[in-house]
């Protein structure tokens, strides 16, 4: 598929993430990654690939029916923009499969930390020429989405999955993966991160 | 039993919580949040209770083995302080249990807030009166720490459940409430909270 607008994963020209390698290998001990996780991501993104319009349309759904989350695409007269909120989706269902097999490295950090600052006061609106009344995605809302985003993969994998264990071990990981990006996207907000 | 050593829920000398009732609904709705949350989460801490010694126990096991966790427990040496560990403890076993039976009102909120503080810079070391190399709990291993605070609390709820519904619904109830302490908890490192 072509890249979305504003899709900049593997651009040289992206800034460099100020997390380091080091940072993000303790990170990842502390959520309990491991080799296995990384495969049974590998095989939830194979599932999970022809799906992305689904699962966005549930995740965008609950957006959509939430007065302070949808706020967050608002347009110069607060109410919801079409456009901003299409091209965020283009990208987000790109981010579904990247964050499955993706390899977690320099350039995919770098990409990690853009998306952190879209979300920032210091990036958000920017990638879409937004002229928006909301200036920031709020952190706490970043960290809270591990859940929705987390309990509503399950029923995507499980009819394709090959046994409870698989499935068990698919949707560990997919937990895992979305506090990883959670953690890192919050780098922009916080000075004692 | 008796409160341990900086233990302070339902101090009313603690300090207002900056998050407003109002926030916290909001961010309760995000993460999905239901009655039959606070239901079951009720239920999970009858099983829980308990088993706080066993659950500390593994999850000491986990920070004690990792250089990088422990050594936010480092004395002015730079060593693990025993009396710092062990006070810790001793609140976290009341956190395991507040955190399935507390309204979550006002005053759980002024706790929640003063927990928050005493992992940022501006807080830390003070309860306990530990002189420290670790002037900070990194925000980010706040965020990450709700995957192995989840994840391990599976193997405490499985043989008292009374049914496999009843596991998902308390097992799903404590990582929503994991997670909502994790954002609260991120309150005072952040500008855009």
């Amino acid at each position: 598929m072509s890249d979305p607008s504003g899709y900049r994963f593997h651009d040289p020209a992206l800034a460099t993430s100020p997390v380091s390698a080091d940072e993000l290998a303790l990170l990842k001990a502390t959520l309990l990654w491991s080799d296995n996780d990384t495969a049974a991501l590998r095989r939830a993104g194979d599932i999970l690939a022809p799906q992305v319009e689904q699962i966005l349309d549930l995740w965008y759904g609950f957006v959509g029916s939430s007065p302070h989350l949808v706020a967050t695409f608002a347009g110069a007269d607060g109410a919801p923009d079409g456009a901003y909120l299409g091209a965020v989706r283009a990208r987000f269902a790109r981010w579904i499969v990247d964050t499955c097999h993706a390899e977690q490295d320099q350039a995919w950090l770098d990409w990690q930390h853009e998306i952190a600052v879209r979300h920032h006061v210091t990036g958000k609106n920017r990638t879409d020429g937004v002229e928006s009344t909301s200036a920031e995605v709020p952190m706490r809302y970043l960290v809270a989405f591990v859940v929705p985003l987390t309990v509503t993969i399950r029923g995507f994998l499980a009819p394709h999955a090959a046994d409870a264990d698989d499935l068990e071990a698919m949707y560990g990981a997919w937990f895992k993966a979305v506090t990883l990006t959670a953690a890192l996207w919050t780098r922009p907000y916080a000075s004692g991160w």
